[in-house]
């Protein structure tokens, strides 16, 4: 993969978004010039991963802006659809953040408006390369193995789900850089096999050895002594810890503590929401039946059945063992809160 | 569904499986006359389900002695056919152990191998039925709550899955009975579906409310607090109680122990090995890479991505809060060892 694999890209007149649906089948681009073609997308995760929606939010206000100007909005109607895109999804606490950071400069126009979002993509590489340097080093440190690791990760968080680069899955690109990976296992993440088709499609660009496998494979394969270490992002992670991130992932940090096996987080600290106590207090989104009821279209399960559908869960803050963020590693489970050392 | 369902059944002259593959779209049933046919059908998951196998294989020297008789094989065939059987998947003990006892009649010849095969089928029948008491009066006990209750189970273990009834499933039929049953939440059972196609398929039946989830939702649903208690079956369980079972099991078993919730494994004594030591020497089934890589037939992960796929994991007999058979339940995680109470 080029590095400069952009999920999110402004080109000057318009917000292009690799359409993450249709991955890895075709690589295609859906353009973006209207706030309601800006929902539908992040709805549908067109785009998605918490840090690429933020950045798709921070541009989000660039684009209410000139189609207010275009339709001959007011200033309250741009607004209020500032406020939809910001609601569009309710549990990364990435969208509100940046959001509202452009927010600040939406007197100065729209300039100043697309300089500061572009300050949010940029800061967002910047923070991805730092935490793959933080990662790597604190685990080479506290496995204190001089061998190619293997490590398991959950649905995607990649360049495609930031703004470059990746979280977790950029602390295990680092870890190939130095030559210190020898395979990854990659949940295929359902519904929606986010890890089937996106974490293995990045990893196939980046030519890194990897097995997908079903989300039910993980913790046997950690409690069989297969893998090193665990890593995955976060959606949004409470003063205390506790971290709401992808469906799937609180089953894989419940086996790395059974095994001993560390359990890692990486995530920016705009991901870290000291307004939110404890993962009690993170809303979970529900998402429509169909998505696991039917496959493509096709519907797999009898046509009476109902469908359970949370797309989040919360990892207690006691099993994450690492919380990477672009400043260093919190050992949180050791007693190192993000309320206490983020403030 | 009529109680009467058999996934497995004798027409006299032939073995009538129903074919598990296509449910819950079409009901349709495979006729098997020979060894090679039911041995496909056993790998192809036709037929699937411990204790169903078991009956399958039991079965399975009848029709290699008639088809041995058809064809003019001499004993020493005949038994080289049966053992091919026997070995068609290696995980389940249940193959092995019904084969071998039928196999103790062989000499007899087929009449009394097909009484020794009906007689496998029928105790098996009586032994969930027995099973579904045990488990159901274990649960209201030990829960002490007087409304119906919210089970969690992983992959099939109903009437497609045994002789009849069932066994994990078996106990929740039962408690359906009783009017103690709220609702159930069916793990699709990734890769094959089992939970979402075939569970969800015995549920519909019984009229018993339930939603299918993905795999990896359980560990959540658990955490928060939505199930009182997981039930699951077992494909061999070693002498300290470690069982082996569809993959994804021992998320569910940890999921429930963090948030101290009852995990019940239901499975007939011949499930049972007691010259199985621990989990470390059960032999667990890799099986082919396409079943995580494709969607009926249609590739979702990258072509160039490898994929990692057993069959079957391991729980620690510590954390089986109970093991229900035909006898009772024997609190593992307490100290009541199978290999010292089922000697």
């Amino acid at each position: 993969m080029s590095h400069e694999l952009r999920a999110v890209d402004w080109t000057g007149s318009s917000l292009a978004l690799i359409d993450q649906t249709v991955l890895p089948h075709r690589t295609e681009t859906v353009d973006v010039r209207d706030v309601d073609t800006l929902i539908d997308a992040v709805q549908r995760l067109v785009v998605r991963g918490a840090p690429a929606i933020g950045a798709a939010g921070a541009y989000g206000v660039a684009i209410a802006l000139a189609q207010g100007e275009r339709e001959g909005w007011t200033t309250d109607e741009v607004r209020a659809a500032v406020a939809r895109i910001r609601e569009a999804r309710p549990t990364a606490v990435n969208l509100m953040v940046c959001v509202d950071r452009v927010m600040t400069r939406f007197d100065e126009g729209l300039d100043a408006v697309l300089e500061e979002a572009a300050a949010v993509q940029r800061e967002d590489v910047e923070a991805n390369r730092a935490m793959g340097a933080h990662g790597a080093d604190w685990l080479i440190k506290r496995l204190g193995v001089d061998r190619p690791l293997r490590v398991l990760t959950h649905c995607n968080t990649g360049a495609l789900a930031t703004a470059g680069w990746g979280t977790a899955l950029g602390v295990i690109r680092e870890l190939h850089t130095r030559g210190l990976l020898e395979v990854v296992y990659a949940d295929e993440t359902r519904p929606l096999l986010q890890g089937s088709r996106l974490t293995a499609w990045e990893l196939v660009q980046e030519g890194i050895p990897h097995y997908v496998q079903a989300d039910g494979a993980a913790a046997g394969t950690i409690l069989r002594g297969e893998v090193d270490a665990a890593i995955v992002g976060a959606d949004r992670i409470a003063a205390n810890g506790d971290t709401a991130n992808k469906v799937g992932t609180v089953g894989v940090a419940l086996a790395c503590a059974y095994a001993e096996v560390p359990f890692l987080v990486a995530a920016p600290t705009t991901t870290v929401d000291l307004s939110t106590a404890t993962g009690d207090d993170i809303h979970i989104e529900l998402r429509g039946e169909d998505e696991v009821l039917e496959w493509s279209g096709m519907r797999t399960a009898p046509a009476a059945s109902r469908g359970h559908n949370p797309a989040f869960d919360v990892t207690p803050g006691r099993l994450v063992t690492g919380l990477v963020t672009e400043r260093g590693v919190l050992e949180v489970s050791a007693g190192e809160l993000p309320g206490d050392r983020l403030k």
